[in-house]
């Protein structure tokens, strides 16, 4: 029952109907709206929230469930020493300058990139004024979601010198570049002013987009609201290991809200100042990122678009299976590509449009400061792409600091199967004799000798047997006899091999993911664009069906209780609508609400038993006894049969009672 | 398979062992541990992630799905103007002392309490050893859970005038009553010091329980970690109203964390700055608190402690039906009664003991300011009752002030059947004559008659038609004439009735659940004390099913995967234990986790198809094939079978392999 066949949808997207849709039926509302409302801030209403809970309670039965992740659920707010280590204290910030005369404040790199892309088009413009044609090919694609916003900046339409136009090409490409200095030499340089105002802007200040609080009564603890739930894993990653057998690879995951600072949250619900996250971190041994599940992904094909590409300006995608993406080194290993895969079927699964959908790895500049690859899962929105979930392999960066900042052991213990035999040049220094004849400098010379590597050690061996050898310590030389040092060719046996795990890290935005999923499952009804439809898949919509008794006859009542509560017991979300409303308007509403599934209670139903079944992508109707709609609508709501099989169960309906054709 | 039944617990309860427990197997550990940790916050590990999300997933289908509520999400951090009207910023607070040396902070009347008690128990025990006796009789039952602390005030055997125990024991009995400054004269006039050094303290100081923090990078927007989820279903209440067709009764549901900055939290995880917490807020009709499935819980028996009880200095608990409680008035209504049945019901299945379970009718003096009327589950843990859910009706406050500060309209609008029809005096101001003639003070006289109540307006017709009235306006006597105002006797038709509903709150301590349930399904096999099991029913087990593969020979492998995925596939998550340990230790792991049942693959499993099952709380073992096992698997998870029922299906095992008995 793909979504993309049935629907006549001959109306363009219109985002502000989707968005009075969302309102209208309480998907989500600006968070204290009655209170005027602050930026970044969503509630989720009843349609919302079954919506959300049910892509979560999906996410969880098909990575945690599904492969055994250990779920682990740790604090929001954290203690400030955790993010100070983990670098978010010091690197976890954005530029912002203020409108030296309103005071309004800009994000830094959104702001240049508005004006100079606002400058670029009123060129395009101009230029085809000139020749007399309208501008018709698209302004420079969007890079991200934050491009159209309520304040863009606006240009007249002014030719541009050819240099400058190439400049203005080259700053945006390398925008991700700049520190906030140079941010503010582009903005002298170009002469960059406020959108809104075009007064001037102060020079670009450092703004760390954690939120800050204080814990217990002194003050004295500081903590902030965790901006990742990654961190909450890594501090426990001892305990995980032991729950694990203190075996590698495992993975934990965890579902929660996490929380920035935005400085000027716009476009909805893609940033936000409060979401929900769903991250996993996959711990690996650094020498071995092979999946054993891998073969299991092989096949599937995905849309990528690898760094090479992005390098040579085109935003192509190569579209090829895992398989040949991890063979031939376009991705680096089989861990981040099972997981690639992985993430394709789940957002497949609950109704992303994977036309829609593309892989994106990071280009080197662009990643964050603990990732060593990253690949992003972006889907396109009337907003153009947007970042929905990153992939990153974080390597050994998380554990190593927090290892040596607590002076922990986070190492895995691996036994070898085969001991790793070798030969080691080992000195062994004579302290009863190096003491006394070189005093305060003993320690420095014992450390030097230490430090030696085996090519170094293996000549000293050979100097000594000569009689002398010498080695630096401190900027001086000392002499080094063989009372002083022995050194011998040892055979080594190692059985255990200690190493610091890398982690591979899906991390999934689920309120971007939920508004995408929105926007491909919104279209119109051909004979009226004003009667919306979200084609929600049955697996995550947030009413699985509608009951709708055809009177308010108290004959039906009854009925329509009694399959609200079989459905219930079997686990299906079922609502009845018995307002007043025509037929039509009830069938409408639950439309809106993509209510997959309409069960009609009607008068048969009291004669005959039978009761209608309606799907709601092609409005088309069947009849079945209660008992067979009821057993279809099971089958239908755990996705083991599709529409067409329900029509094969149930009989033709040609009821005079249908309003809604 | 009650759990009181089958276990053979000969051994004291002993707090050490489970804590031990929680840590070793993970179920939450203190966290940033490995920073130092800071009190009040805690991570929950894969064990108690899974415990938690199991006890959630049901409350969901048992409370939101069962009926229909309306679930939200609504953000944690709010803007303060929320918090301000809602009254938290005002009153949301504790009082604190400081050692005046050590600077050690306390909440000032757990402080008062905790010494008083100490004190007590000292004159007890002076007593006692007067009369040459051992104090066998328990100290004065702790009412929360806050009394046992690490910190326990210590006081030495002094025997105490018989006075002075009367007042201490009446101030331990108002204890909530008294403000700061009370606080303050009880510290001096007792000489109350600091527990820890026997330090003067400094006089009680308020200190708000909000987490603050700022929105935005100008600083000048102020928010709050919310301390409960409830404002944010209030704020949002046009909506949800509207979302259900503007009828009331109907529910809102909210699972989320909540915040709250305790001055020094202590008890585990009874007292936490961070909490998950499960709301819901019942709107309704002031005038009719029936509730339409009253009758399906008016047979369930409850263990009640009214407020009469509590007046008289008793703690003995009245058991009765809800029918009766309702219909005698203990309970004030159905909508109360039915909910105190339901949260009943809730916590048996999740197996709570319910003979250590109480309903606890607030006193007057202990309500949260929003509150007339509270019921509170409590739970007997071996802190004392510790309040887990609450069940308050908080009548129409919330609404009120928040319509109240927004000139929001919270009114639900009722169509009547039968229009009410009534007669009323309505005065008609003549403003051309009456603004003319008294100038300035025409708006105030209009006021004051617009405002005169039916009585007074009936005198100043029989006035007005004497030839003059007087109305008192801003101080002054006005005389008014026929020529500027009409009053005439109306008979007045309504068909809508308008009305603020109330709030029926029961609210979900779920950590404080988690641990009175992890008390409750604690205990130690008879043969030795460190065998620890929790009999967790298979419901809410964090796992349901170890899959133990007896040897690990090559052939054993496969199978084990094979039943893991297939359990997998019917919802129950399965856990392989392929571990060198031995199959006992391994079971002992289990019992440890709570997996209520273990499968064993061995060589009768490769050569006949079969599969052992043992049961954790009785040990016992039946055999039958890998498919009858996994279908009695299905049934027992899903609570469709009880072990007895389990046995009657499979057949006995005797075999050789069982280390385990």
């Amino acid at each position: 029952m793909s979504t993309q066949t049935v629907k006549k949808d001959t109306h363009p997207f219109e985002r502000a109907q989707l968005e009075a849709l969302m309102t209208k039926r309480f998907f989500y509302t600006q968070a204290f709206e009655i209170y005027g409302g602050v930026a970044g801030f969503y509630d989720y209403g009843p349609s919302g929230a079954a919506l959300q809970a049910n892509i979560l309670s999906h996410w969880r039965n098909h990575f945690i469930v599904e492969e055994d992740m250990l779920e682990v659920d740790t604090t929001v707010l954290t203690l400030a020493d955790v993010l100070k280590t983990s670098g978010h204290v010091d690197k976890f910030a954005d530029w912002m300058v203020k409108d030296t005369k309103s005071g309004e404040i800009y994000r830094a790199d959104h702001m240049v990139e508005n004006v100079i892309e606002a400058r670029l088009k009123g060129d395009q413009e101009a230029r085809a004024a000139a020749e007399g044609r309208a501008v018709d090919g698209p302004a420079p694609a969007p890079k991200t979601e934050e491009k159209k916003t309520k304040k863009k900046a606006k240009a007249a339409a002014v030719k541009l010198d050819d240099a400058l136009v190439e400049e203005y090409k080259q700053t945006l490409a390398r925008l991700d570049d700049f520190n906030g200095e140079q941010l503010g030499e582009l903005i002298k340089k170009y002469d960059i002013r406020a959108p809104a105002t075009d007064n001037e802007v102060t020079p670009p200040v450092e703004f760390n987009l954690m939120f800050e609080s204080n814990i217990g009564p002194t003050g004295q603890v500081k903590g902030y609201l965790r901006p990742e739930t990654a961190q909450g894993h890594f501090v426990n990653f001892e305990r995980l290991l032991e729950f694990n057998n203190g075996r590698v690879p495992f993975a934990s995951a965890q579902i929660g809200k996490s929380f920035r600072n935005e400085i000027s949250p716009r476009a909805g619900l893609l940033r936000v100042r409060e979401f929900v996250m769903a991250e996993i971190e996959h711990f690996v041994d650094p020498q071995n990122k092979s999946h054993p599940r891998f073969k299991e992904v092989a096949h599937v094909v995905v849309p990528l678009l690898p760094r090479e590409t992005q390098e040579s300006g085109s935003t192509e995608v190569v579209t090829k299976s895992l398989g040949d993406a991890v063979s031939t080194g376009m991705i680096d290993n089989e861990t981040l590509g099972y997981f690639i895969g992985r993430i394709y079927l789940f957002l497949e699964s609950i109704g992303i449009n994977t036309q829609r959908l593309r892989f994106r790895q990071h280009m080197s500049n662009e990643m964050a400061h603990y990732a060593s690859d990253c690949w992003d899962a972006e889907i396109h929105t009337s907003y153009g792409w947007v970042e929905c979930v990153g992939c990153a392999d974080r390597s050994a960066y998380d554990l190593t600091v927090h290892a040596k900042k607590t002076k922990r052991d986070m190492t895995v213990q691996e036994a070898l199967k085969e001991p790793k035999v070798y030969e080691k040049y080992v000195p062994t220094i004579n302290k009863k004799v190096l003491g006394p004849q070189f005093k305060k400098d003993a320690r420095v010379v014992e450390e030097a000798i230490l430090a030696c590597d085996q090519e170094r050690l293996r000549a000293m061996q050979g100097e000594l047997e000569a009689g002398r050898t010498t080695v630096s310590a401190g900027g001086n030389e000392f002499e080094i006899l063989p009372e002083h040092c022995t050194i011998e060719l040892k055979t080594i046996k190692e059985s255990i091999r200690s190493y610091v795990p890398n982690v591979i890290e899906p991390s999934f935005g689920i309120g971007r993911i939920f508004y995408a999923l929105l926007e491909h499952s919104y279209w119109a009804r051909e004979e009226d664009k004003d009667r919306g439809v979200l084609s929600l898949p049955p697996l995550v919509a947030p009413f699985k069906v509608l009951i709708v008794p055809i009177s308010s006859n108290e004959k039906l009542s009854p009925i329509a209780r009694e399959v609200s509560r079989r459905l219930r017991s079997a686990g299906i979300t079922a609502r009845i609508d018995d307002s007043s409303a025509t037929i039509g308007r009830r069938y409408a509403r639950n439309d809106e609400l993509g209510t997959p599934f309409a069960c009609t209670i009607d008068f048969a139903s009291v004669s005959k038993g039978t009761m209608t079944l309606r799907e709601r992508d092609t409005t088309a109707q069947r009849i079945g006894s209660i008992d067979e709609v009821i057993d279809v609508l099971k089958e239908l709501c755990a996705g083991r049969l599709d529409w067409a099989g329900a029509c094969e169960r149930l009989g033709e309906y040609n009821g005079t009672q249908d309003v809604d054709q």
